[in-house]
Parts: C-alpha cells; sequence; structure tokens
C-alpha cells in the first residue's frame, strides 16, 4: 500500500486533533483510502509531547514543513493569515497540496493561493474552514453540483448561537451568557470574532464562492454581531413564533448577491430555528434538489480533524490523477468563477421586525403605520403591549413583508423622529426561508 | 472541452428529469465538471418525447445502449431488478460506467455488479438510490471518511412519514391518508414496498454498507410497517414528548450489526423528529464529527436528478484516473470490506413503549410491573390513564430502559396472559438517539 507523507504545522486544537484522529482510526482511514497516510513531520513549538508523538520527527519552523521533501501533504494548522499564507504559498511552490481548517485565510487570500496551486498544479482543501465536522464544503462542490444554487443560509458560529440559545431558553442575558461560552471555552478570550460575526462572515463568503461561483469577497459582505439583541425581543419573537438565530445568508438576485451576516427571526418550524447549542447547519436552496439541511458540530478538536482528514483522503486519492481531474477549489473550472456584484446592505430585500416604544396615547399607531406606507411598506402583523403600570410608553412590535432595506432605513428615521416615540427602533430582519 | 456521453435508459420520472436538468442546467453543469455532458443516446418506449428531445438518437432496446460505442456513462433509470441488473452487468462489461438510481437493484444485486465493476475497471453510481437530493452517499464515503461510524438512524421513505406527520398533525387514520398519499402520487398503487419498509430496507442496507464496510445484506434486514401504528399511541406519545417516525437503523454493537427498519418514538427535542410530510433525513454518530444531520427531499424527478448528474460529473472527472483511485463503490477498499454478522432481532437492545389494557381493579399495575422486573426490564415511566365511562378497562402505558428484544417479547406474551389483560400488548421501540 502506497504511504502518503503528511506534514502537520501546529499542535494546537486543530492540529493535535487531526494527529489523534489520525493515529487512532488509522485502520479505517487506511481502507477507505487505498493508501496509507502517515504523519511523517510536525512542526510545534509544544514541548510536552514527545511521548505521545512517538518517532515522529519534530522541528520548530513551521516554514521547514513547506520545503521537505519527505511531505506530500502540508496540515496547515497553525492559524492567523499572515505566516499562515507565507506557509501555505511556500508549500505550493515546493509543489506539496495543502489541507487547511483556516477560514480567515481562505476568505481573504483565497483567490491568491487558489491561483498560486492552479499554476503549480496543486490541491488547496479547506472542508474544515466551514462547519467543522460537517462535510459542506463537499456538499455545495460536488454532491449539489448539478444544481443552479439560489440562496444558502446558516448558523455557522457556534459561539454564537449557544449564547442564543441560553437566552431564549433561560432568559439569560447576552453579557451574562458570554463569559460562560469563555469559561467553557467555546469563545476565545477575545469574542470579537465570534460575536461581531466576522468568524461567519469568514465561512459566509466561502459557502458563497462555492455556490455561485464566484471569488471571494469578503470586502464585500455586511457583518453585523449579535451583541445588541436583547432579551425582550427574544422573548416577543417566541411569541410570534419565531427565534433569533445568528444568520450567514448568501442570495442570488436579479441585481446582484446578497451576502450578509445578521440576527435574524426564523420561524419556529423550519428546522434551522430548532439548531440549538454550539451546533451549526447550513441550508440550502437549489433549483434541482429543493432544499437540503446539512448539521453538525461546526468546531472542536475532533469534529475538524474528520473535516482535514477528508480532504487528506481526497487529495491522497487524486495524487494518482491529472490536476485537470481535481474537483476545481470552488467546484467551477478557473474560466467559469466569475465576480458578481454584490449588493450593498442597502439594497437587499427582506422582511423585518420592528420594535417600537410608543407614547401610549390614541393616534400614535396610525402615525407610525402611515410612515410605513408612505415608504411602501406593508405591515403583516402589529402588536401594542399593554403599558406596564405607572410607564406612558408601550412597545410596539411590528413585523413586515418584504420591503428594501433602504425604504425600511429611512422609515425608522422618520418614525424615530416622533415626538410620540421614545429611543431608538429595534429592527431585526425576518427571514422565512422558504424563497 | 472534452464531451463525456451519457446514455439514458428509461424516460420515467429519474430519466426524464435527468435529462430535463442535464439540458436546463448544461452552463452550471459543464463549469462545474470541466468537461462538456452531453446526452448522447436515450433508450425509451415513450413516443411523445419527439418535440423535446430534439436530435437526440432514441433507441426502444435499453440493451442497445449498453453495447453503444458512443455511450461512456449509462444512466440506469428503467427501474425493477431482473433487466436492470442484465443491463448494468452488459454496460460494466463494456467497459462502460454505471449511475444508478436503483435502490433495490444495489440492495439486492449490488455486491455482484460491485465486483463486475472492480474486475472491469469501470463505476458503478448510486447517490441517488438513497435520500434523493441528500448527498448522503458521498457524505458517508468521503465526507466522514475519517471516522468509525458507531450508527446511524434515517428517515428514508418519504411516504410512511408524509403518512405519520399527517395521523399526528390532524389526527386522521393510517388507511385514509395512505389513499391521499396515492392520490397525490407519493405512494405507489401498490404501496407495499414504502408502508411495509420494503424501500426503507434497501436504503438501510446500502447506508449501513457504506458506514461499516459490510458487504450489502438485505437479507438480514430486519423489516417492520407502518400499518399497524395507531392514532392513539401517536396520541400517546406526543404526551409523552415524543414523535413516531418510521426509521431505518443500523448500529454496530459488541456482538454485531443491528440493521432495522421499523416504527419508532423519538425525543420531539431531536432533529429527526422535527422531518415532517415527504422528506427525509438521515443522522449519523460517528467518532470523531460526532453527530451530522443531512435533510432533503427522498424523492421527485429533480432531486433524484441532481443525484445523478453529480454520479455523472464524478464518473466524468475519473475518466482521466487510474480506476485505483476512484472511490471504492462502499467507500473502502474491496480488501478492507468485512461481512459481519447481523444481530436477529430478538438479540437488539433498546428501549420501548407499551400500551396494556388491563381491567381497571387494583393489583394489575403491580402484576405487570412484576413480569417486567422478572425479565430484568426497568420502566422508566408509567401512565395509567382513566377509564371512560362504562369502561372496565384502562390503556396502562410504559415507557421501559434499555432491555434485550427477546426478554420484552417473553414479558409480553406474560403480560397477554394475564386475565386482567386483554387483547394484544402494543409495543414500538425507543430510540433516544443519543447513543
Amino acid at each position: 500500500m502506497k504511504a502518503v507523507r503528511i506534514g502537520i504545522c501546529g499542535m494546537g486544537t486543530v492540529g493535535a486533533g487531526t494527529f489523534r484522529v489520525l493515529s487512532r482510526n488509522a485502520e479505517v482511514i487506511n481502507a477507505r483510502a487505498g493508501c496509507h497516510l502517515r504523519t511523517g513531520l510536525i512542526a510545534t513549538r509544544r514541548d510536552d509531547l514527545d511521548a505521545e508523538l512517538g518517532d515522529i520527527p519534530i522541528c520548530r519552523d513551521v516554514l521547514a514543513v513547506a520545503t521537505d521533501p519527505d511531505v506530500d501533504v502540508l496540515v496547515e494548522a497553525i492559524g492567523g493569515t499572515t505566516i499562515a499564507r507565507e506557509l501555505v504559498l511556500r508549500a505550493i511552490a515546493h509543489g506539496k497540496h495543502v489541507v487547511t481548517a483556516n477560514k480567515a485565510l481562505i476568505a481573504v487570500h483565497g483567490n491568491e493561493i487558489f491561483a498560486a496551486a492552479r499554476e503549480r498544479g496543486v490541491a488547496v482543501a479547506f472542508e474544515a474552514a466551514v462547519g467543522g465536522g460537517i462535510p459542506i464544503v463537499k456538499a455545495l462542490r460536488e454532491g449539489l453540483a448539478a444544481n443552479r444554487i439560489q440562496w444558502l443560509a446558516g448558523i455557522i458560529n457556534g459561539t454564537g448561537n449557544f449564547i442564543l440559545t441560553e437566552m431564549r431558553e433561560k432568559g439569560r442575558r447576552f453579557a451574562d451568557v458570554l463569559l460562560e461560552a469563555q469559561a467553557l471555552g467555546y469563545a476565545e478570550a477575545d469574542p470579537t470574532f465570534d460575536v461581531e460575526g466576522v468568524d461567519a462572515a469568514h465561512k459566509l463568503v466561502i459557502l458563497a464562492a462555492l455556490a455561485f461561483g464566484m471569488p471571494l469577497r469578503f470586502d464585500a459582505v455586511y457583518t453585523e454581531g449579535i451583541r445588541a439583541v436583547q432579551l425582550e425581543d427574544v422573548a416577543y419573537a417566541e411569541q410570534l413564533g419565531y427565534r433569533i438565530k445568528h444568520l450567514g445568508i448568501a442570495r442570488r438576485t436579479e441585481d446582484g448577491v446578497e451576502l450578509r451576516v445578521h440576527p435574524a427571526l426564523i420561524p419556529e418550524s423550519r428546522l434551522l430555528a430548532q439548531v440549538n447549542g454550539v451546533m451549526n447547519a447550513v441550508m440550502v436552496k437549489a433549483d434541482a434538489a429543493g432544499a437540503t439541511l446539512y448539521y453538525g458540530a461546526g468546531a472542536g478538536a475532533e469534529p475538524t480533524a474528520s473535516a482535514v482528514i477528508a480532504d487528506i483522503i481526497d487529495v491522497a486519492r487524486g495524487l494518482q490523477c491529472t490536476p485537470d481531474s481535481q474537483v476545481p477549489h470552488l467546484g467551477f473550472i478557473p474560466e467559469a468563477v466569475e465576480d458578481r456584484p454584490v449588493l450593498d446592505i442597502s439594497a437587499i430585500r427582506t422582511a423585518y421586525y420592528l420594535r417600537v416604544s410608543v407614547l401610549d396615547r390614541p393616534g400614535v399607531l396610525s402615525q407610525v403605520a402611515q410612515i410605513m406606507s408612505s415608504r411602501g411598506i406593508s405591515i403583516e402583523a402589529i402588536i401594542q403591549k399593554e403599558p406596564r403600570p405607572g410607564q406612558d410608553h408601550v412597545s410596539l412590535i411590528m413585523l413586515t413583508n418584504r420591503a428594501l432595506e433602504r425604504d425600511l432605513r429611512a422609515a425608522v428615521v422618520e418614525i424615530e423622529a416622533l415626538d410620540t416615540v421614545s429611543g431608538a427602533v429595534v429592527n431585526i430582519r425576518v427571514e422565512t426561508l422558504n424563497g
């Protein structure tokens, strides 16, 4: 059985997980791959691993893995986008195939990296970059290859989903749950990437490129985090039959592509609404297959390792093929990858949930409705809450039909200017996921 | 761009759907495949298709497609297992790659067909045989290739799921919903394959072979349909926080493999419990990836076409590779495919829901509990319903912990023999799906 030699760069969560699963499941992995996947070199600065690694050579310089003649496939598990980019480009230049779990690297430098890889005839595989153990890259790139993909919507950040789930199920506040998520190791000490939606944006850009055959456009994603989601709105959403989820949405429209990450109300009857805790899921709407959904652990050492190793096996199989017979990086042959206009957020169309704090006085509701109507926004449902004892303001909750975001924003500005309205208008997009 | 010539055998739902999607999405399909997929020959006895088919040659003899030198890939869409087997074996003998949606053919004759294909160095692809448009074969065979798969459980028959969903949501009886399913075209005129679980058994055998690296063992599946599911039990299940679904379950245990199709209670909080109507879903528990779930339309012309064409694209890519670099038919190299003992249903372990009609008289409950206990079956919950006015029997509902099926059956026989018990004991397996 032919041996394929793997060089693992970095022994953090992903690298160590990959090494562990490769070792533990060697028998089943080799039986599937039809070759012997062997860890041939590990680059790490940790010195507590000697016992575990046995006689596998270790080096302290990751770049040495990129040039080592004994390495066929380099696993980039160091994270970040600076040294990682250099490492991957150097490996490619030396004719090595690369497998990475690094979503930021692919989202930001993917176009450059794929071009270099094509030129050199090597593969760069990144299943682990989106959705952890869920084979969503493969599903989009190969499983749904017959389809024109219309849209996809995903819960693609586990930390954010954990926080929103706890808020809904236990009525806990955002800041409180975030602290717990950090203690549990779900969220980084700096949780910005998770709660501000940057991590989800990285993943969304990758999914959109695979779905639509467009370059990676991280510059063009609209990103809104979940810090501003209030318990009150989680509860109102539930009363209306919705759940608030942090979604990444990519949609092809006649005017351009929508690429957006933000909290959204989704009907509780949708499967995505039932995805709780740290779990991830992506729903894909395609013209022939219809709606399909992929669910699983979006992070963690072993789910990520599962994806990394699946890529290694694919690459190992491809070693006997011509580069032309490899699945293209983005699932489309390079000549067919086409840049498409990405819509500014003001040009998207969706439905909205609005909460307005209004004086409890006749005529206010009609003032608000009049503003919406003048912008061409129709209201699907409206609920006025009873005032709490001693308060003169009440909450007015509205669900709109689909409208242009720019019109909605203009209406919000007008509503906020009313002297019967206090404070900012809360507005959260509503996605019915049945388009 | 190289052309790959496709011969479609049969223009029923699958064949016509494949032709339609291949034509409509030619641009995106060719951009993904990197070659020109061209329908080169169609075998059909329909003569109403001339306008649609343009100048594509038509023959009336399917076997002619298997020998036509202009065909690279044969799509078997005639169904059945007799002529289809002959057709596929003949195509293989003539060095053609085969794509099929025929679950019965693969489940029953797959071992023979794959052996012939290996010998001849051609591919036989069957993504469409399970789960329609859901790329579940690819997920198991490639996406989860790093994993030791522990179990899988799926809703893999849309008609059955439609019937159970209607029973629960609308309180309709089995026979009534079945008639509607037939009118809607979900169920065949002879619905036996769907409601008796044969169709699900075909698919389960395929999934189990892919998951565990074992031959197709259709002879060994335990199959129980949904005809006996009563509205009463659907309602009790719901009161207890469960839903009744028709599941295909494959599980690896120390003693052997469980392969079983039957109705089961699953906790309503599980994603599978939320899969309604004609939709399908498969949950896979793997050692590294954890639990992943794949959801989508399990049947229909275009979802099936989506899977057939994905296979054609894979095959077309592989044309430039050595047979060794193809993904093996069952995901494992042939030498690693290992027959494993399949457990008789009496030897499986699971939990149970029981409904016993007992005389409303003190001491009966303790008699029943005593029988369960003597068989080592512990009861997790027990509910005794109030008798209806004028009736002397009441329903006793029990949920057991995990037990050996053989012990449960013996207990049921004993309980039915009590003179305080009337009629048969209803028993339905309970699957918590968290093992």
